[in-house]
């Protein structure tokens, strides 16, 4: 590293001759792959942005000009060049810089990002902000084809278009991902990348402008027309932009000069950029899908160095139980929103490709869709992380539930996730759905309690939702047979007489960890399994009081309108005694670090349960 | 009524002559016009969908062919064709037929609807399920241009193109809001429907054309792209549909050979119908936005027979109080959802254009924008109905609150709203709001807080919600001067030594009223007026408790995650000793009915919160 280290601020990168930059290209590259290598993280998307990153903070006059990335898991040369050198080793680690930009991390972090197609509505209220107050700068917003694919986006273009305010919008293209992309935009991007498709039109072009003179006065309005009919952009420019492309956003040497020729252009630009996903690193060109999100690795043999967790994660105990299901059942249709892999979803879609809907990053329309196939009898299932689950709160409400309409959202990622943080953990699902009529809200135990509650769902004929965590399950064993659990109700085995435990999903088995501590210092602690937040097992909270007032609830969810707020309103409502303790995560939002570190941070992991509630206890004393 | 009223099922419609459908459709809109200047409804949408609708089930082999409807409240027709002649005339009142399609009510009823831009998604979703079950039947949306500019109608058209299902979209143009269209795509139509625009397409085209055997072997193609160049359509060619129109949709000789011309398409098809709102009734032709929705009125004179009240709605008062703080303020900017009237925020475009932002029906975005323009020192004020916030959960979670960004979100229609029903009721903010971190929620408790409340609202420099609801104001006397309210802090005046009621915004009167119905029971009931659910000023709930254990909630919001659930977690928390009830909504959907019906089903008018709380009393005892 000789010239990366040195700089603090872009005003440094843009001191330095054009003639470095392919060596702070490298050195960016090196840096992110020796980092990523150690501490995981979105590699093969930043590694596609090194270049285009670069040339945009050594044109434009950052941090005065603005730029706003979409997701942020390709900004990491960004935060390189930001003044975060220092910082990258930790980045994603407790206490760590966040794998995502973050307002409060750098002025240059404009805007915080996470879940998909925010920046466009973004960097348009700056945009506006500007104008109103008279201000000279640029805002540019960076969006990949992915994100593009979300309504707010459309929703956003439409109305930057409408203003005519002048903004840069950088279409980050990965082509790599052309043979995945979905949805009519997908389509034509595709095909307007063609070689083919673009020397084509270009040898139109010329012929159709030879013969405009023959079409009189028409002919200027019909050239301008016709540029943008037969080059890419149509779409674009019919929404009010000015569309410049493709170019190649690996090359320097294309991107500076058109950076520079567009920049003071008035009025929305669209610069169509086609980059590669993991560019540099030939494992991850080779390989885009493996190399996106990831843990640890060997940067040499792009091998895993994560330790093989030995139970089945609580994804592919989803992808084997769908395809299972579904064999024996043809009405089952998957829905994802761009997330196969992620979501284990993609065993189903090679099994029964048919009955596969991938609908872009698009939870809205997945939501509604789903109802839709319902509505004519079938029966499907959205698999979504509980956290881009938010994005469709309405839909699930209005159109499924206010329907009765039998969908199963499969909830992954529920819980705290992690390294990705705040913008990532599936912490508020229980809250926000909970107020929702009719509505069922399953959260099983263990990977095995999964295989079960999905079957569970497809019986009920109503809409459910399964949540459940990231990662491993406990290694239980699983059954051979799946079966139908009892709507309602959980399993509440040993009953304690100093106090009980209410646990809800993934925070069965630590507190049955957590009893198991209690009980060599002499506290007489027992577990309920709750299986449901929603209907409530109240016999549970019944049979538990019966025993002792003492009452714990545990939960991976906000503790407010969670699982222990329902406890609390039943115990409300029905003039309970209960001396009740709610263990979950307090009104604030909760920072990155491993999902261990924030068990314990929070206060749910197995020890800290069991610590929480001998406090506690002494404090009733 | 000749014709009309022997009409039970579409079939009967199919039986009768061609000749015979202007009549019938003048038979409909008398009706319509005649039941809902009696009962109040959505007029202008109503009575210019209706040739299209007729043309539609007389087209169409429906039940077996759905036809899904957006938004819904252009469907009055629908109603009238599929056996409910006879409960029209009760359409809107307490037992009766619903405004919307609502899928409990007739298998006509394809889909339930209320929010727009879902009929796409749910459209696709039953032409899927069609074409999985190797069925026969045809599927028809119809949706308005200005649900189309909200994002999941994007999402839902890729997915479409992509997929190529066979199904039909209708785009209903009300070519009377042209003026007040938004976004790029409302120019786009705009521009396509002006004649002037089409003639000259037409006279170009012709020209075009006769060169294109000076092109050789690309002629075909170009001429294949030529058709979507110099018409209409672009945008939907693109996106991978066949595109028909613009036809005049309210005549039934252009309306009736097109449908059956295009029936029989494969693939997508887009066909764009020009309507006229309000066709066949002079005073809403002229004046469409007046009657689009409305309570009864005069149908000669077209003036309400409401009775008008004598305070100041909400809306109005947030409209003033809005221009009042602006004029201090520049940095205030206002944004609405397409809703300008509605929600109020006219009177502040009218005196700060450049100031105000209308973004379409487009919640997602409006919240994403505010956020932008909040992170670049503006203060936004985004108004919409509470039912429509649902919309932007997740912008106002991850984009607003987790960067703890002044946004200022006014929710108008909060708690029942009445005869609009279920899809309307904005009876799930608080929650779904109250477990995100950092928003602070106020509910002031009438008109006059509510001015209060806005400029304390800006003060704060958070993220703020402030709910309040539909209709008139309490009559209270208006301050002249605006104040600054402490946050978190309510008002608690006499405590009551027998019973306390805690009563959440709008209930605050009621309660009051509650109370002294009480009184003459000799019964001391307290009242406090919490202003804001959140923070929860704990204060006013420990001083109650200090006079008795009896405390009563009371809110017009889901009592799940609401609230009184607040109160119940603080209680349980803290172990603290109260016997409390909790007023408000169980966990069911909400129907449609007055408010002032509704307030009393609940329990929560004044007269049921003293008969509850009586009867509580006395069971206690």
């Amino acid at each position: 590293m000789k010239i990366l280290p040195g700089i603090n601020k872009t005003q440094d990168l843009r001191n330095i001759k054009e003639e470095l930059l392919p060596e702070i290209c490298k050195e960016i590259r090196d840096t992110i792959l020796n980092t990523v290598s150690k501490n995981g993280g979105h590699l093969g998307s930043s590694l596609g942005a090194v270049e285009l990153i670069t040339a945009l903070h050594y044109t434009y006059n950052t941090p005065k000009d603005k730029i706003v990335f979409d997701t942020g898991h390709q900004a990491y040369a960004h935060k390189l060049l930001t003044g975060r050198y220092k910082d990258f080793s930790k980045i994603r680690t407790k206490g760590g810089i966040s794998g995502f930009p973050k307002r409060s991390e750098s002025e240059y972090d404009t805007f915080g990002v996470g879940h998909a197609s925010t920046s466009l509505s973004a960097a348009l209220g700056m945009a506006v902000a500007r104008d109103l107050k008279k201000e000279e700068s640029k805002v540019i917003a960076v969006v990949s084809d992915g994100a593009l694919t979300g309504g707010m986006s459309y929703e956003a273009l439409q109305n930057i278009g409408q203003l005519a305010t002048s903004m840069l919008v950088v279409l980050n293209d990965n082509q790599m991902f052309i043979s995945q992309r979905v949805g009519s935009l997908g389509k034509m991007l595709t095909r307007l990348l063609t070689k083919k498709y673009v020397q084509l039109a270009e040898e139109r072009s010329i012929r159709f402008l030879q013969n405009f003179s023959k079409l009189g006065n028409d002919a200027a309005k019909l050239a301008k027309r016709a540029r943008a009919i037969l080059f890419p952009g149509t779409i674009f420019e019919e929404m009010g932009f000015r569309y410049f492309g493709p170019i190649n956003g690996n090359d320097l040497n294309e991107l500076l000069p058109v950076l520079n020729d567009i920049k003071d252009t008035a009025g929305p630009v669209l610069l169509h950029v086609v980059t590669k996903k993991g560019k540099g690193y030939d494992l991850a060109e080779e390989n885009p899908t493996d190399f996106h999100g990831l843990g640890i690795f060997d940067k040499d043999t792009g091998k895993s160095k994560s330790k093989v967790p030995v139970a089945p994660t609580f994804t592919k105990v989803f992808g084997d139980t769908i395809v299972k299901l579904a064999q024996k059942d043809s009405k089952i249709v998957g829905i994802t929103a761009a997330m196969p892999e992620g979501t284990g979803l993609d065993k189903f879609r090679d099994a029964f490709p048919h009955r596969y809907f991938d609908v872009g990053i698009a939870e809205e329309h997945g939501a509604t869709f789903a109802a839709g196939l319902a509505a004519a009898g079938m029966k499907p299932v959205f698999v979504l992380y509980s956290s881009f689950a938010q994005r469709c709160y309405d839909q699930i409400l209005h159109d499924v539930c206010l329907q009765n309409l039998p969908v199963v959202f499969a909830l992954d990622r529920a819980g705290v996730v992690g390294e990705d943080g705040p913008t990532h953990h599936g912490v508020f699902d229980l809250s926000f759905l909970r107020n929702i009529p009719g509505l069922i809200i399953a959260a099983p135990a263990d990977e095995n309690e999964l295989q079960h509650m999905l079957k569970t769902a497809f019986d009920l004929k109503k809409p459910v939702v399964v949540r459940y965590p990231r990662g491993a399950g406990f290694g239980v064993e699983m059954d051979k047979e799946l079966k139908t659990f009892e709507v309602g109700k959980g399993v509440f085995e040993h009953k304690g007489k100093d106090v009980n435990i209410l646990a809800a999903g993934n925070r069965y088995h630590p507190a049955l960890a957590a009893a198991a501590i209690l009980k060599k210092e002499n506290i007489d602690c027992g577990v309920a399994n709750m299986r449901f937040v929603k209907p409530l097992d109240t016999g549970i909270i019944n049979a538990a009081l019966k025993k002792t007032a003492n009452m714990v609830t545990v939960e991976d969810n906000m503790l407010s309108c969670g699982f222990g707020s329902a406890a609390a309103e039943y115990i409300s409502d029905n003039n309970l005694t209960c001396n009740m303790l709610r263990l979950g995560i307090k009104d604030e939002f909760v920072e990155h670090a491993k999902s261990s570190e924030l068990y314990d941070s929070i206060g749910i992991s197995p020890e800290k349960i069991a610590q929480n509630i001998k406090i506690w206890l002494k404090s009733k004393k």
